[in-house]
């Protein structure tokens, strides 16, 4: 059903997902998040309450100088309060000191809450939205009105929560957004509601804005936009209070791809999806979950053999869309429910030219199946695949060596605690380099130890971060002495690879896995070492 | 829309969901897995592939052991091979050989990929459904289809899928799964292609397996059950191929609470929906997203003031649905108020006469509450959950004291390998026993140092024997300095008994689980030091 609609993307990822568990970002956060919305082609972004606390108030006075190709930066806030004049009410002075082209301002379109939670009356609710909005737009060209728990709200009184539209829009209102707070309403309600208002107010400007918290926040907000919304509340990764909002970075190639609808008003670039996402991901500390749609890992990553084998002989066959559209790329895993098809497959990615009849690929192989059988599982642990293809096929020289490494634990310590220290000796071009640390725990000393080690002979080291650490015990049946495999996540703010190691004991597992994360990270580009 | 209709259950965690990049199943997870849905009350388990690995094999055979009160468990596999007879067909025979009450046999109901991938003519695949499902209904009394690639293969031509719909039900198939394969349908289609399936085959049971690539897979079966499907395939916990599939953990509340619907042929244990997902997500060693709906930690929860306010004022303001429906709790981050009644439930199974208004309970719960901040997690570990309650409440007193311990890997020893130690001090009434031990790395050293040093006093402990390990890592967006939760179980060959340690240091938190489970079998009958 093609629809060459546009529809405009209004991200709320420093707001709404700002209130989310364990999200909190520093100004500096805040300004790179905006750069990287505004390069990707968001219509508007939400970037905080100014009247909440001194951090959003430092964070607007900065934006200023920020200059943004596209997006409007909004602030966000409430009616005001029931017992003042809107032009005395230091919130909304707050909005509009904040400077930004557009305001959201937010009311209550569920009577209930209005009472109880307000302390006001039916016509008192109408009264306060219709004056908040008539003070701003003195002072400002756009302003949004956000609807909270219009849903819940029509339901339980449907005259207020449209009552509570027109007066929105009677005072000059440029959008309305009808919003899911609670995140409990169908898809098939929310189109039907949603209808009702275009149809009310034709010609009008209706947004959507939906929580996760029944699974369906996308689903919705698809709903909403087919019934006439024409712009869509979200924030760009999914966080947001409780299990978050709607994601905008799966309905932007839903609304795209699978509409044919335009995002945003110059069109959003779908290309960079996969690394925006990453952007915003690692600036807000949390790590793109694998099996995000279009942007995680997983989301083109073929595992069962069937499934490999299909892939050869029917391109797509088990893709929904080409990843290249949202930046992303197709993964075949080496793992255990798949045969030398697929060996073959994987270690053309690294070697375009090889055989399923090379001598290198019996040898890749065999040794697969060697490192398997001890433990070894690749599928998750691109980076470490990449570099075992090269070194048995490819004549690969190492960049550096490990002569030693040793750890300790010590309790009690003089201050009762326990302490762990690491120290390291490496060798690059017959020179070497020994460094120790301290650190939470052993892994993290020789994490520390090995990085600084190295650095002093590959400055571009220092770009590498560790972002996700796992153990998986093997043998679950076993002991302590059972085997380990670890897997480490790591990042240069560009690329994200995963490496792995196998060991009976955790910090040799953990430390192969570490030597090989920054190896690959060497592989990558040619680094030839500085002088020490 | 009240409807009360039954819809069927159908769990593939131990399928599909094992296919999802990074999950890797044991003989002995999959016992545990099939025995927690079945607790919660799945129709279907689909629990393997036989033909693919011997591990499957010797699952079916242990499974045969297992009594499940309600679930069936199917054996998957494909249509048999185009060349030879059903009889003949390995997978078919590993199938019945299985011992499953009911099998699931997929075949293509998409042209294109039978003519690519399978090399069969439109005929050619009309019979292969038809010959393999009438084979396996000699031996079976039920045989579930699922017909992959069904809304892309109809988009392809929809005759042909329609045909193999109808080729399944001629011979006697129990149910036809109408499958979203890739993912990619949207669910006003699935809606639309389901109830023609639905109006050609009345009285028919019609399945939905849908997949999250558009993340609508949820959104995608709640439409297919509206137009007439009766049987969800999911995950428990949405694992899955690429992005992952329906997760159950999400449908079934929203099917029960937001359709009325029954969910279960008698119905699932809603009120255990939490704890199954944090079982099947344990074993599967993957974290729940804290913002899963229904079952994350953040999914009740209120971090941002306007919304904790509301909440005080009106209760549930900002909740779609009673979080004690699902066995989920409201958290309010400003003022954590922690389940004094839950504490006050759990201690009373150590100590009986337990009050709500007892000082001890007081203790109890301000102590599990610091805990549970420092990362402790007491569901999976019962003997250091009583050994908390004994120690706070009842004047317990430990049997030994740890003076010291310490460890050392060492790479390369002599022999170029690593080499781990351990050496531990305890006391015990005043004497002390100072042991040493290598191990296959530190955390198997620590174990037998630690055990040989208390058995000089404690003869009893020889008979304790560990059998399982696992570790989790903490908050997963951090580094090799995030915190670890260790789980180590224990047994005297009568008893069974889990621990826990949790600390920046793998060592550390390892050693604190292996401690208590020593202490926990003391605890067990009264235990006199032997004179030393």
């Amino acid at each position: 059903m093609p629809d060459n609609r546009i529809i405009e993307i209004f991200d709320s990822t420093l707001r709404d997902g700002a209130q989310g568990e364990g999200i909190s970002y520093s100004v500096r956060d805040k300004l790179y998040i905006i750069k990287a919305l505004d390069e990707f082609g968001v219509d508007y972004i939400e970037a905080g309450i100014p009247a909440s606390n001194p951090k959003d108030t430092e964070f607007f006075e900065r934006a200023r100088e920020v200059s943004l190709v596209k997006a409007k930066l909004c602030a966000f806030g409430s009616t005001h309060r029931k017992n003042l004049q809107p032009e005395e009410d230091p919130n909304l002075n707050a909005l509009l000191h904040a400077g930004t082209p557009c305001v959201t301002v937010f009311g209550k379109a569920h009577l209930l809450h209005a009472e109880r939670v307000l302390g006001v009356s039916d016509n008192e609710n109408l009264e306060l939205v219709g004056t908040t909005i008539e003070y701003l737009k003195k002072h400002l060209d756009e302003v949004i009105f956000d609807a909270e728990h219009f849903f819940d709200g029509f339901a339980y009184n449907p005259d207020h929560a449209l009552a509570i539209v027109k007066a929105a829009f009677d005072v000059g209102a440029d959008c309305v957004t009808l919003c899911d707070t609670n995140g409990g309403t169908l898809p098939e309600r929310i189109a039907h509601l949603t209808s009702i208002v275009c149809e009310k107010f034709p010609g009008k400007r209706i947004g959507i804005h939906t929580h996760d918290d029944s699974g369906l926040a996308v689903a919705s907000a698809m709903s909403a936009v087919n019934a006439g919304a024409s712009m869509v509340q979200g924030t760009f990764t999914g966080i947001g209070e409780r299990c978050g909002n709607c994601d905008l970075s799966v309905i932007i190639p839903n609304l795209t791809l699978k509409y044919g609808m335009q995002c945003g008003a110059s069109p959003v670039k779908l290309a960079s999806l996969m690394e925006t996402a990453r952007r915003v991901s690692d600036i807000s500390n949390i790590a793109v979950r694998p099996t995000k749609p279009y942007t995680g890992k997983s989301a083109f990553t073929h595992k069962g053999g069937m499934h490999i084998d299909a892939t050869e002989k029917l391109d797509g066959a088990y893709e929904h869309i080409n990843p290249k559209l949202v930046g992303n790329k197709r993964r075949l895993l080496a793992s255990e429910v798949s045969g030398r098809t697929t060996v073959v497959e994987l270690a053309r990615q690294v070697i375009p030219g090889l055989e399923r009849t090379s001598p290198e690929t019996a040898l890749i192989t065999e040794k697969l199946k060697e490192l398997e059988h001890e433990g070894y599982q690749f599928e998750a642990a691109d980076a470490s695949f990449e570099l075992l293809i090269r070194k048995l096929a490819c004549d690969y020289k190492p960049h550096f060596d490990v002569v030693l490494y040793k750890t300790t634990d010590d309790f009690p310590m003089a201050d009762g605690k326990l302490q762990s220290s690491a120290m390291v000796q490496v060798e690059v071009g017959g020179n070497t380099e020994t460094t120790a640390s301290l650190g939470n725990g052993p892994v993290n000393a020789l994490d520390i130890a090995l990085k600084r080690a190295l650095t002093v002979f590959y400055p571009v080291l220092s770009e590498v971060k560790l972002t996700d650490f796992k153990v998986r015990v093997l043998e679950a049946n076993s002991t302590t002495a059972a085997k380990v495999r670890v897997l480490i996540e790591s990042t240069d703010s560009h690329r994200v690879w995963t490496t792995v190691g196998v060991s009976h004991d955790i910090i040799e597992a953990s430390f192969i896995a570490l030597a090989d994360a920054l190896e690959y990270k060497l592989s990558m580009s040619e680094n030839q070492p500085t002088n020490k």
